[in-house]
């Protein structure tokens, strides 16, 4: 089964935590066993696991990728200008797979599910998929 | 079901786009729902999946990389002298997995499914599987 | 079918090849066909598929992640003062899928598959799940 999550990001880089909304259509859908596949449909915006306590981990990483990444460089051809978000994207990849089970995803205690906007504010879209198993 | 592609690369860093010939295994295969776990099987060459439209977004992607992965390192003990291929394979990441719908893949409209070559030109091995579901 | 193993760290930064206890745990399991979701519960730990052979490409990648993410840095804000280890692992990934072929795992004569302690000496959980087919 698919579905297609809208996400709306407020800021020029952001981590938003999907978990919950993850969580409640497994729940929605039944699901018990399998994976779910957590895909962003974007070059500039990826998927990743990371910590879902203290809110300055999400500042400090967003930081860090742009001095990794720095937006302006001088050598960079792509007209867009936004060849920082692709690095970032392709980074911490464009898509997560998560276990399932019992109903519902499999995290450590401080592990959430996050949708990482590197070129906003946008419109962006989330297809999952559960291969039940 | 399984299948193995052969990618020959010409350069030493290269991002080949090989989102049309695996949409037409899933064609051939029959495929209509399920996922494509897409895998290199080197330690020195990866996959990832992002924009397939301006070729400056490789060529800046693959510089950027370069930057970050200095090819020499006085530090480095490996013999082969290779270890920034081996960063940016972890980086990127070996394999990607692909949702497929309605007999072809899910992806945003500028996502491609690139082979990442990153000590070449070398012949490479490109395993792929489909899950249905 | 699912499983967690548990892993202890002996080192701040380490590798940890996974690949035979995988392999026997699908053995055990009587899998034939399939992939495999290899999953780090931690968000200061992950995992990665890279060389397997001269173990100073580990001591290479852990010293060169080390440069990239450095431990120390004035403008972290996280308390903990463990952004670098969150850095390396949204790097990695915190998991990754492994196509399983004719009983083992399918990987390249210089594959294994790495637990990649970030912040250690600690015990950590990696939880595993076949999806057959």
């Amino acid at each position: 089964m698919n579905h297609i999550f809208s996400v709306e990001t407020t800021q020029h880089s952001q981590m938003i935590d999907m978990t919950s909304q993850l969580n409640q259509w497994i729940q929605d859908e039944g699901v018990r066993e399998g994976i779910l596949i957590v895909t962003s449909l974007h070059t500039t915006a990826g998927i990743t696991v990371n910590e879902n306590a203290d809110p300055d981990v999400k500042t400090d990483m967003l930081r860090r990728f742009d001095e990794l990444y720095p937006w302006e460089h001088t050598e960079d051809r792509h007209m867009e200008g936004n060849t920082a978000a692709h690095m970032k994207t392709s980074t911490v990849g464009h898509s997560q797979t998560i276990i399932i089970q019992n109903g519902e995803l499999v995290l450590g205690t401080w592990q959430g599910v996050y949708f990482c906007e590197f070129d906003g504010p946008r419109k962006r879209k989330v297809q999952v998929k559960v291969i039940e198993g």
